[in-house]
């Protein structure tokens, strides 16, 4: 068994997710960026060269992109692979598929996000619920930011009382901040249509046992999330047993409209105002006064901010795969701490 | 008893429900528009003049308004109660109680909107669930938009098959097409964020046995609200046997994502397309894709068009409190073929 002092991670796409790993991965002791790739130059390359990440072009004919823009790349992929113990796939969704015979041409080990099927790796992380069961593995694919959020609580909850069954509403962003060409503008959208949406089939991936239903809609906001969870749990609970059971799991963020955080809009006000690089909430966010008992059937309502709630799990699934941390709570604490999210 | 043949109808405030009704009664053949009040001149008082519509000043200090516009008036809100037999307030919400003595000084019998409690009237009104429970009433609430959508659906799944319980998360839309000062813009707000919300109350106001929970969010759209409506029936019914139900019932019509309508955009699209005057749907529209059953447990989404859904039902209620029509089924059919609704 070799046991790994400092691991060397590339990240593959330098997008929405890829750019927050780097960041997360920069601020871990236990962690070196090697370097990112992109298929092309941005703004976004010019900040990463200036913070003094290295830039790999993405595949052999994307290196001339970079040539004519003078911009200064340190090879292509094939190069960075051969500096990594582990890449994390941030390719946009049913991209990443597509690169799974060159991380293992690579002898590298590879994280996928939840835009890849559970097939690419056959594991779905999640750190809170599944920890152990990554440690070694050459493979593992993050689930995606809704089946993030459904995890961290509906473990909480079947944890402390036990679950009989979920029944999910997921409002989803149409689109992120900068996606100027995405909707919808001014729409809802049964977004699928059918019912089932595939988010109770992920969570399961994570809980087999976990009998979920969930149904989405698109509508027009970039910020956040929200999900309304109807849960039927196996005993009689009380709203203070909720909050206790939330308090004892990590990356939870309990906050009340009465203080002024009543809206998707005003969470992230509030990250704004707490300092965090680029208004990211890594943390599920559960709003008080939603949480609900009416004896065995319970509700809340959560909010899930896209861009980064999967980022930790992507540092913790780094430390599964490479034994640094034998458990989760261990690779938990570390990530939160030098990230600086909590509770 | 008397025997009402063109009943005299007053509307009291004409704005997005006030107009509504006033075309509607000028398109019934057993109904007089005497007149529509308003509080100051506007474009949809001139527009309203120029087709004939008497105006009335809500009240005696309004009146120096519509002369200094050099707008022709025919008097105020008395005057206009002298001439009617049935006022329907379309007043703001919640400001219709404050004119319930009036009213009743006036001996003029009384409909208000949802935006009004139940107890203003005593009796909440939907046309196809208690018709016959309004013949003769002095007083009535049409409730509001999106508890006569949830009547509609549920009165027919209850009838067929009975309803155990239901649990709905409605998306309203944040404001109508003309609110350009209301909001949200980029938010999602848990609206109560609270549970329930009033919605299954209301509903129960018209079908007290229906054991229904409902929470809503306000989302970043003007066109129709969402619910998402998950029930647990009495017995195993086929998606078959869902459409065959709702097919007994009028102002339902089922739409397909698959012709294309797979959005609250698309509905209205669809509606323009109709040639619908304002782009109207007064009926409930039922994606037929969001069918679904699991035996006992099904599942549909539902789209309401805030602005024009409760004004058949506006209709249908000042023939049951006059007695023209007898029972629900004669006054539908008359109201839907005037106003060229359908199923």
């Amino acid at each position: 068994m070799v046991i790994w002092m400092n691991i060397r991670v590339a990240i593959n796409g330098y997008g929405t997710i890829g750019k927050r790993v780097a960041d997360a991965v920069l601020k871990q002791n236990d962690m070196t960026l090697v370097g990112v790739t992109k298929t092309k130059p941005s703004y976004e390359v010019d900040l990463a060269i200036s913070r003094g990440i290295r830039i790999y072009a993405s595949s052999v004919d994307r290196v001339k992109l970079f040539e004519e823009a003078g911009v200064q790349i340190c090879g292509t992929l094939d190069d960075l692979l051969k500096e990594a113990d582990v890449v994390v796939d941030c390719t946009p969704g049913k991209v990443g598929a597509s690169y799974k015979p060159v991380y293992e041409r690579a002898k590298v080990k590879a994280i996928w996000q939840g835009g890849e099927k559970h097939d690419i790796a056959g594991f779905s992380f999640n750190a809170v619920c599944n920890y152990k069961e990554a440690l070694g593995r050459e493979q593992v694919r993050v689930v995606s930011c809704n089946t993030t959020g459904l995890c961290r609580s509906l473990f909480a909850l079947d944890k402390s009382f036990g679950i009989r069954k979920v029944r999910v509403v997921l409002m989803r962003r149409g689109a992120d901040p900068a996606e100027d060409s995405k909707g919808p503008i001014n729409s809802i959208v049964p977004d699928p249509v059918t019912i089932p949406s595939h988010h109770g089939p992920d969570v399961q991936k994570v809980l087999p046992h976990i009998d979920i239903t969930t149904t989405a809609f698109a509508v027009p906001t970039t910020l956040m999330h929200v999900h309304l969870l109807n849960v039927e749990l196996n005993r009689d609970v009380t709203e203070g047993e909720i909050f206790s059971a939330f308090s004892q799991y990590p990356r939870i963020r309990i906050v009340s409209a009465s203080d002024g955080i009543g809206s998707t809009s005003a969470i992230i006000e509030y990250a704004r105002d707490l300092g965090r690089h680029r208004y990211d909430m890594p943390e599920l966010v559960i709003w008080k006064e939603s949480v609900k008992s009416f004896g065995k059937e319970i509700y809340l309502t959560q909010a899930v901010h896209q861009e980064s709630i999967v980022v930790p799990e992507n540092i913790d699934a780094i430390r599964a795969m490479t034994r640094i941390a034998k458990s989760g709570e261990e690779s938990m604490k570390l990530t939160d701490a030098y990230m600086g999210i909590g509770r």
